[in-house]
């Protein structure tokens, strides 16, 4: 029985034309796949192209799109003959949605939500579940079997998204600083943050200034490489997987739960017992959760 | 027996013409006081003006510590004729120095220091001494009997200034972020938080994009009213006195402590034994301290 989606998380439009071809979406800050079915539901072609952030214009946005679904190479296919899902980063500012809306080159018809949503949808197929991403950020979501969305941490980098890449960053750069100071004993992972940071206060000063959150994310894994032998490096990667476990227990206390982003897997083997039993395999990538999005028939308005 | 200063410290100046006037200057990003002396080290008046930070820039700086200047009142009184100590802060970067310097207006003679020193000039009368500084920001200095000075932690709110306004603010912050999202119990704490900032996640996430460090240090009161009747709130002020205990024990262990700031005012109290045991009251304020370096004959260029 498929999921019922809170009709909260959707913003659809339907031009009336038919649809020849299916399409999912997964777009964000760095790139945009795409993933074409026909009428059957059998896979023709998948391409990729730039980003499709709402937060870095519309009009980029929709150019993307189209260029990843021409990458997929399907003979024949036009824009104006496909019913797209789309998965986008950014839909939760109000402006961008309209813009994007607005923008619209003339599909046949799209259902759009947020990247979010369309990892959990893919992660587990449609059903409910849960899903762990830690990779520069984290965050938890899970799709409820009501058709609710929830959502734990994500508040982003400067203040929160513990245990993801760039707070591991941010605390082997304040052991570094703490080590330089005489607040912390020095050891392997201050070390190594000196080795690509620079070793003068000028220098991490520096590094802080234009890290951004690429730049601290840099730095996590020097706290891996650490581990072994400096126990404030160790007591890091704990201190990560606790602010993990508590992501994945206050988003739901038993759904399954899939993980994603580079460190989460890394850091998977040090999760709880009660969370580790909750982990499955993702059934399927963010781009199979859009296309699945737009095959239902619930995604259809009227 | 005066202190011999660090060369190193001094960024000094000296037409040659006669001074009949000594001036203290203490300038930061908010304001800039100012007190004048005559030959004999009588105080004839104090003036105080806008902003001197030299990263605001020199031309500020030097317009704002001439009307700090004139508004001390002193008949007669020209620029020309005053030696000037300043303790400027961003004094730091190198091409911001060099504007300031380069922008000399034509005073009879200036020695320029960081507005830290003069901070410890003024709180230990220009004897060897620490001072502990927890305000908006944090930061420990000392002036060694060796006339070389020493800093811990000052590295900035973003990742650092662990004990300080700011970083209580953003601890806050992150109190009601977890008690919104389930990762943490409810409480006063984050209920105050919400009283300020709203209580959605949208209302949440729009006070840090625009809070800066002034906008978290705005918060800080809040942790030291709930600590009363809330464990978290207690927790956290626990927290940053521990910093702020490392803070006076790194920069160094047995030196006397002036303490500086609001909430190292209010934190005081809670303060290991043995950094509370070091305590002493300041023996004057930055501006004297200023005072106290130009009247110096070791500052006195050749």
């Amino acid at each position: 029985m498929p999921l019922l989606l809170d009709p909260r998380l959707l913003t659809s439009r339907d031009s009336g034309r038919p649809v020849r071809y299916w399409v999912g979406i997964d777009g964000g800050g760095t790139s945009t796949r795409a993933v074409v079915a026909d009428a059957r539901g059998e896979i023709l072609g998948r391409g990729e192209a730039g980003a499709s952030a709402l937060g870095q214009g519309a009009e980029q946005a929709w150019r993307h799109i189209a260029a990843a679904v021409t990458a997929a190479g399907v003979p024949g296919l036009t824009l104006a003959d496909c019913a797209l899902g789309l998965g986008l980063s950014g839909t939760g500012v109000p402006a961008q949605l309209q813009a994007f809306v607005e923008a619209d080159p003339g599909v046949a018809r799209f259902t759009l939500v947020t990247d979010g949503l369309v990892a959990l949808l893919g992660a587990h197929a449609g059903e409910p579940g849960a899903l762990l991403i830690s990779g520069t950020g984290s965050v938890a979501e899970a799709l409820l079997p009501d058709g609710s969305r929830r959502m734990v941490g994500g508040w982003g980098w400067q203040i929160g998204d513990e245990g993801s890449g760039a707070w591991l960053g941010q605390q082997a750069m304040k052991q570094a600083q703490a080590a330089y100071d005489g607040r912390a004993a020095d050891g392997a992972l201050a070390q190594a943050v000196r080795d690509v940071a620079g070793s003068s206060r000028e220098a991490l000063l520096s590094y802080c200034a234009q890290a951004g959150q690429a730049g601290y994310a840099r730095l996590a894994p020097l706290v891996f490489e650490s581990a072994a032998t400096d126990p404030a490096a160790e007591a890091l990667l704990k201190a990560a997987a606790a602010a993990l476990d508590t992501l994945a227990t206050a988003v739901h206390p038993t759904l399954p739960l899939a993980l994603a982003g580079s460190i989460a897997q890394r850091l998977a083997p040090r999760l709880s017992a009660a969370v580790q039993a909750r982990c499955v395999a993702p059934k399927g990538e963010p781009v199979a959760g859009a296309l699945w999005l737009i095959q239902q028939p619930t995604s259809r308005p009227a």
